[in-house]
């Protein structure tokens, strides 16, 4: 019999529809911070964010599914044998980050963060001018479920919506123009909004560097809500310091937590959220992981391909 | 010939568009709060929030062009003579004070004010649960141009959309359902999200009381640039500390400046901007503030009824 250990906070309604998606399996549900060893190395499905560590050591695992998004903590050498599938849950995070990052796009073109330090010290103070969302030029790196959700919303509210990503590929409805990766230099010079979610990878380690971020306007906003190692710590730190861009808004950062003696945190034009635009914070992300979850299971048994299988050398969906 | 005064903040551009509409007539340039009693007792068309006590002594005054959308301030008795036209620049402001307000609304949907105090204590802290506006009721009070841009990209992000107005009217495209002011309390109950933007009228006045804001539902989010009059300061203090709601935005409040040691300013579910929504922050809003004066003026001069007369019982638009 097979052996389903499911790492995922269940209700009665998830494990129904995970256990219809595979009939005659066994199943284990433990919260991940509790797997043991034994357990791990006893399934042939996991279903959850598990220790890597443990993963190592999942002689019999085949099919691997996450719970999050990202795979970098599973792609490092020694953890995941090369014949397990990994699945992510690419999609079930889509409008939770995409409405977090224009949260964060539009209070920065309104100077939000400003006056709430205002409000703090019990100032009433103008703090100037500020640029709209209709009018801008904005850039998504990373053309995503997640960044093609932020397309369509800046879009809807009247943005411009030029797109990169790593392939060539028709250009969505959602963006007015789309390129591949080797054009960000000069599409950076155009946008009055970078909105930037890509997997840590690789690639796209470092990505940001100083000098590109002198591409940017003067008055450009950047928000990064897909892995801090996409701009080192001390890159971010004179970017903004030095005024290259008007503000940024990043929820994820090179080093999480972000220490508390990091110098990022007294910048004013940088407004840090700490990696919370996903989770579980919104109700349906969790129903939306255990619908794709049940899926993937039930294309296994079926000897099928599962929909969202992580290709090892980008991180992306394959 | 006749006198007309422009109390703007005008560049050459503007005074070109201004002359054009009234050909023949004589153009006094002066800053607001330089304004001399002789120049506006002289003036037979003032364009510009001018103070209150010269509009008072203006006596050949026929033709009063605000800058502003609010007319509160010349709607007091034995400021402004019944027989003058009093215009104001409604629409001018609305693509600026709508956006400030959705920026507000998406900021508190995200906790982003609590992240940007965790931030000022270098504190990594998740602070939980989160709405989306995809998922929300939004019930938008006052239904002019400021509202009826916010209720367009509200709809646009997927919310649905009810609005209030004073008169009875077609159900505009940007709504999925209208109501009359007296339905009210029966929408508050349903609202995820209340954008209020009413002029500040006897009729407006401490509508939202203690009862109101019991009516709304807890998780419900709460956002005024209308008149700070609406809500008395005691009763927005005390709906938050209450916990009667999630979370208020307000660009106005009842008295502004609001002062130092109000209890407002230490609310952590209250985010206060200063008055800023509006202003010329988004330079478009002057453009436009300019070409609505040139319109009624060249109306005026030709006989004709100007568009944007304030009705004196309301603080409408007529």
């Amino acid at each position: 019999m097979k052996n389903i250990l499911v790492a995922l906070p269940v209700e009665q309604r998830h494990k129904e529809l995970l256990e219809a998606a595979a009939p005659g399996c066994r199943f284990t549900y433990v919260p991940a911070k509790d797997v043991t060893a034994a357990q791990a190395a006893d399934a042939e499905v996991i279903i959850g964010n598990i220790s890597p560590a443990l993963i190592a050591g999942a002689e019999k695992l085949r099919l691997f599914q996450l719970n999050s998004a990202g795979a970098d903590a599973y792609l490092k050498p020694g953890i995941l044998r090369e014949d397990v599938l990994l699945c992510n849950a690419t999609g079930a995070y889509s409008k939770a980050v995409a409405e977090h990052a224009l949260a964060m796009t539009l209070a920065l073109q309104k100077k939000l963060p400003l006056y709430r330090d205002g409000q703090r010290q019990h100032v009433w103070r103008d703090r100037g001018g500020v640029t709209s969302i209709a009018d801008a030029v904005v850039l998504v790196v990373g053309l995503g479920d997640i960044g093609t959700h932020y397309a369509r919303m800046a879009k809807a509210l009247g943005a411009r919506v030029l797109a990169v990503k790593r392939r060539p590929g028709e250009k969505p409805k959602e963006v007015d123009e789309l390129y591949t990766m080797e054009h960000l230099d000069e599409l950076l010079a155009q946008a009055d909004v970078v909105f930037s979610v890509l997997p840590g990878t690789p690639a796209t380690e470092h990505l940001y560097t100083y000098e590109r971020f002198q591409r940017m306007k003067p008055g450009a906003v950047f928000v990064n809500c897909g892995r801090g190692s996409a701009v080192a710590l001390e890159v971010l730190q004179r970017a903004l310091a030095d005024g290259l861009i008007a503000a940024a808004g990043v929820d994820v950062t090179e080093t999480e937590p972000l220490p508390p003696d990091s110098p990022l945190w007294e910048l004013e034009n940088l407004l840090i959220t700490p990696h919370v635009a996903g989770d579980y914070h919104l109700p349906e992300t969790f129903e939306r992981i255990v619908a794709i979850a049940a899926k993937n299971l039930a294309l296994y048994l079926e000897g099928k391909e599962p929909t969202t299988i992580v290709d090892r050398r980008t991180g992306y969906k394959r």
